[in-house]
């Protein structure tokens, strides 16, 4: 793909966000950020080895589309140095660690059709993926700015910031362009994000580091914010998108969808077109994680409902097309009546 | 008003439940179920003070609209023994340590005006309003269980069961009539309802209790959950209601209405007719209390995001009443179209 960045101009823009990056190659092994940890903590795991990656994935160590990508395709360069004759082992068991994100499966097929021969071509190529990752996420970042205005407040949910994504992130990255490098007036209110708080823990951090004032509020006070006239945008991040723009994304975006609609709020998705899986006709093809129960009742390991309680705690939901505004890719906005766009 | 249960009915009736009552007259002082601790500790504290009564109510060891109601006129009752020449502050400061629900200022004003002069009679006249709230709660949970088929699922927020009411409580009252009295094949799905989790701690408390099938999940799961067709109505408690129909009910409530008019599932409001603010026009002038940040940002003690965030942390929202499909009162089922309904 076309390099927009120079690589100067990347590590300077990257180091505006003053955000630690969740991923570090270190030769022979990968850092990943211990986001569970933060705000209160900034602590790396080395993971030197295919299951070490694989764990973090699946428990949420790392987490956000692209990142955990990127963490799949350097799982795959450590199975193809430490352990290649589990190679196939590996790719399975990486890529079901997750299943919605479609990027995390098609980086693990990339190391696994590519480089796995190979241990030094497999690091190189786990190493573009994340090059291109930053790339296509700062232009993505880039378009989106023009939906920013000077007092634009934007409403958010989950975490899509630097965090989550190469670059300034995709949905937070668009907020973070506009004031990191247009120097734009925005404002954010961004949701909690129940169960795993990425709202709380890590937008709120990542604001705040950037120094985008913002407001943090309970999931369920969405609409009412709306209804309040405290949102004038909402742009939130995207798992997988079928190939008629049914997007899931994390739990409660369809509510956020729903309740823009209602209010007259426009709704934009901000994602890499690599999140199109053109393979999926529309929304009810996609996956959709259950994640556990304690997930939901133990908070801080203290028990919050009864012990039997029936729970239903899903990490994504899907937003039909009709209820989105357009999609920010690194190809510019595309407008949700131009989808299916690739076809 | 009409008594339509006896004294043995009620009796009876009331320990179908299986849950401890929320507040229990003790001659001199009122215990008071301390709600924060459940379900793990079922434990009172003894209010032998009208300030110990507010103090309840304030830090939410008691809540519910009807029974903050019931616990402000023991208050009141305990001002007139024990501390007279402050009766006007008790007055005061009762009514503002929640100011959204209607019933606990009527209730405050009721002892005020009828018998602060004498203790015994204010008592009474305490007992009076806590008998009034089971009755009124039985006869609404009644009326609304016509809404309950064999088979239904009904979708619900926070806490409206005995311990936020009289009786078996307002909207999850309904349910619990229909299961306990009518034994109707009825399940639930209910939010857990941040950043209180009434829904996980008491109302699948309460349900599990009684042996109603529920579910329990996130609050931005609604959405998703209606869009699976996980639920066939919505029935919620309110903590005011203007005279146009505009219902304040904890935050979220909104939103799971404007959701519920999206998927076509019928919204219900339960609550006494009491509620209903005459003096209000319309959602607009009902006061919105702002709960502390910290009630957001710190979960079991433990630090959820950077400690100076900025946060937005309202206790309800306003849904108007072209969201209603209907209101359930002690006298019946009335449909929205007929609101204003007791001009």
């Amino acid at each position: 793909m076309d390099e927009q960045f120079s690589k100067s101009d990347l590590t300077w823009i990257l180091a505006q966000s003053k955000v630690p990056r969740p991923l570090l190659w270190d030769g022979d092994s990968l850092l990943i950020l211990d986001q569970k940890r933060l705000p209160g903590d900034i602590d790396y795991i080395r993971a030197s080895s295919w299951e070490a990656c694989r764990d973090a994935i699946k428990n949420m160590s790392v987490r956000g589309a692209p990142i955990i990508g990127v963490c799949g395709a350097f799982g795959m360069a450590l199975a193809s140095a430490k352990d290649h004759e589990n190679a196939e082992k590996a790719c399975q068991e990486i890529k079901s660690a997750r299943p919605t994100a479609v990027d995390l499966s098609k980086c693990v097929d990339r190391i696994y059709n590519a480089g796995l021969h190979d241990p030094a071509m497999s690091v190189l190529e786990a190493v573009a993926i994340e090059r291109e990752d930053h790339q296509r996420c700062l232009s993505l970042a880039k378009n989106g700015a023009e939906l920013i205005k000077h007092g634009t407040k934007v409403l958010t949910h989950c975490n899509t910031g630097s965090l989550a994504a190469g670059g300034f992130g995709t949905a937070l990255g668009v907020v973070l362009w506009a004031k990191l490098i247009e120097n734009k007036d925005v404002s954010v209110v961004n949701t909690e994000t129940r169960p795993y708080l990425q709202g709380s823990r890590l937008t709120s951090f990542e604001l705040g580091q950037a120094g985008v004032p913002s407001t943090l509020i309970p999931d369920s006070a969405v609409s009412f914010v709306m209804a309040k006239g405290m949102a004038d945008l909402v742009i939130v991040g995207a798992d997988r998108i079928a190939r008629n723009g049914d997007t899931a994304n994390k739990i409660g975006t369809l509510g956020i969808a729903i309740s823009a609609k209602h209010f007259g709020v426009p709704f934009y998705i901000a994602a890499p077109k690599s999140t199109f899986d053109m393979s999926i006709a529309n929304g009810k093809e996609i996956p959709i994680e259950e994640r556990p129960k304690d997930e939901l009742i133990r908070i801080a390991g203290k028990l919050m409902a009864p012990e039997d309680v029936q729970v239903y705690n899903p990490a994504f939901d899907i937003t039909p097309k009709s209820l989105v505004t357009g999609y920010i890719t690194e190809s510019g906005i595309i407008g949700a009546w131009k989808i299916p766009y690739l076809d």
